[in-house]
């Protein structure tokens, strides 16, 4: 049985055994929350995807190193200022924001993750941090108020806040997953997420609970692309206290597969609510590749299309404009049976065997106005697909970053 | 001696050897011209570089066929209509263009090469163009007036004529090329152009022609971006009617050498003015890499950054926003020293060692205002070095690419 308070909360104390706060303390300037703690007391196992940026924040080098580990209790994120490119004082800064929070914890900082996301290339106010630090340990509670107060403290451009919950049984127990994201900008695959925190209390290996997440992930985040570049500071944590009594999952069976399968489920809803709160973006389109000669073409082709500004911007007008869409494919170099070739807007063929068809203008234009619609190239040139969602590009994209000053 | 009527004309008439005309023949709806003929009645040596999209135009699966015959007369050019995914309609479309301006100027329709640019996925008003094509024989001329003429028939969302001209002396005789381009959107490596035709009265062996047309648009045409991608009809044609009077360049000697740089130049600058004319653009930039591992991570990273939208939009908004640079190298997924990295904005310092610098806000802004300023990157990986050119998102450009409906 799980408690009522449990089933009505559907932030990422959710699950046993979590607390979490979210509060300001001085790195924005708008005064809205930029600090964030969860914390497992009885020390979770965890599992880490991060950015395949050459150049990554100093929370991201050190997080890698501590993700190693058998125990983590808690993690810390800052949003306002990414501590990347600070050099050696960053990584000082990432590591006193670990041991600041081990201390009011009485754990080790080893047994801290830390994530930044904001500017690039400013020093962080530790000072600020610290005393927010302070605040948050204080203030820690399991309460759906404080997941909600966390999910708000990792927002930078993000418009809302992006939760998600799936309960699942296995074994006969309950089991929550639920997890918050931030997005914005700066997103593409591989890891289209900056920042992505997930908590749950199944009993899973580490092993598996990793493989669980890169799964998850590649099939979620990872196809997700708001502006073709990935941030410095990607990064997406699953923590579980193991506390949902479920006999622990040591293989990949049917446990392993109900938990991975509501896990992609959760992180694919959080992708969607990214694209969908994406800066400028008034609506999301899934661009699916079939017929592909490889999996790794049909992904190629997929993000081409999604990555288009040419697409964005018929999107954002709603206009069924093909031509562009069949031009990103043919220039993303992929293998295409050209003669063969063809593609559906929603349910609408508008592009068959080489060349454009007639079709009902109006219908298609029904399809790209709703707030999500599924773009469908056929390659005709093999038996593989994949996908990508995409969202448009509209002015407020561009009022947004060519307003915001450094 | 060269005529004065001749030295005052930059147009592609301006070569001994060529007539020209432009008109409306009524592709577009807005009146404005859409027909273009360059003709050298002697026949001209001709050369060719072609869109490596998969998806081509019938116009240009067509004139890679006849560019492979020893001489051309004439090429025939519509603005309005891609005629490409039109199938096989398209090529007998194409193929139509070629042979009624053959019969009009009692060549071979083998010795005419086609161009078409526009909407993509119409069939052409082969009708219209037939009659265009006509009047267009009638009124040729080898008048600074027809080749204004022409480059105005070229035009798609261009808002200016794209002109250039370059004169130089070898073996004591005077050499005319100029050349006349058209840009706006689908522009990306390889082959920033859309279309471009060049033409020169210089006397130079057809493979040399040709090898001196590759090289010059490699470090020009295909170093520029707009929006990273290429489209289906991208064709840039150099014709030499060989009447300068020099001794045949069949050597890469210095006449070789002197004709190559002067082409080289003169692409170079169609493709700044065509990135200065680019949808919605307000400025351009050109980013140096330095220091790469090799020539194509240079090539890479440079074009990673000039594609970047966040970058695009820091630039529109004259803001030196370092952060996105360096996050688009690092995304670029190319060797690098990120502890040795450095960056420029202009002549100022933005970042060195791995880190940002204190650095003057106000000059590296004012280097960003400039019409056209310069990023550069070193990755303090290796030797190698290239550029690209790119230019700035701004809401005009969404705004163009989402109400032009098709």
């Amino acid at each position: 049985m799980v408690a009522m308070s449990k089933v009505n909360n559907k932030t990422i104390t959710s699950p046993q055994g979590f607390l979490a706060a979210g509060l300001h303390c001085g790195v924005k300037h708008s005064g809205q929350k930029d600090l964030g703690l969860i914390v497992c007391p009885g020390g979770a196992k965890a599992a880490a995807v991060f950015t395949t940026n050459r150049i990554v924040s100093a929370a991201v080098t050190l997080s890698k190193r501590h993700i190693k580990g058998r125990s983590i209790s808690a993690v810390v994120v800052n949003s306002g200022n990414a501590n990347a490119c600070t050099g050696k004082s960053g990584r000082d800064d990432a590591l006193k924001m670990c041991s600041i929070t081990a201390e009011k914890l009485g754990v080790r900082p080893r047994n801290v993750l830390v994530a930044s996301t904001g500017i690039i290339g400013e020093r962080l106010p530790v000072k600020k941090i610290g005393s927010g630090i302070k605040k948050a340990v204080k203030g820690l509670c399991d309460s759906a108020v404080a997941g909600q107060a966390f999910a708000e403290s990792i927002l930078t451009t993000d418009t809302k806040v992006k939760q998600a919950v799936r309960r699942i049984r296995i074994s006969g127990r309950n089991i929550t997953i639920t997890g918050t994201a931030k997005g914005a900008g700066m997103i593409a695959p591989q890891m289209a997420t900056t920042l992505c925190f997930i908590t749950t209390d199944a009993a899973i290996s580490k092993p598996l609970l990793g493989r669980a997440l890169k799964t998850a992930v590649g099939g979620s985040l990872n196809k997700l692309t708001v502006d073709g570049h990935q941030s410095t500071n990607d990064t997406a944590i699953i923590l579980t206290s193991g506390l949902a009594g479920n006999p622990v999952i040591r293989k990949t069976g049917t446990g392993y597969r109900k938990f991975g399968e509501a896990l992609a489920d959760l992180c694919l809803d959080l992708a969607r609510q990214m694209a969908m709160d994406a800066e400028g973006a008034t609506r999301i389109f899934k661009v699916v590749v079939k017929g592909a000669a490889s999996k790794k073409d049909a992904a190629v082709a997929a993000r081409a299309v999604a990555d288009y500004n040419l697409v964005k911007c018929a999107v954002y007008g709603g206009d069924a404009n093909w031509g562009r869409i069949i031009c990103a494919v043919g220039s993303s170099a992929v293998k295409l049976n050209a003669a063969k070739l063809s593609c559906k807007i929603g349910a609408v063929t508008v592009y068959r065997n080489g060349r454009g068809v007639k079709f009902d203008v109006q219908k298609a234009k029904r399809f790209m106005r709703e707030p999500e619609h599924t773009i469908t190239v056929n390659l005709a040139a093999g038996r593989y697909s994949d996908f990508c969602y995409g969202c448009d590009l509209s002015e407020e994209y561009v009022r947004i970053n060519a307003q915001y000053h450094t």
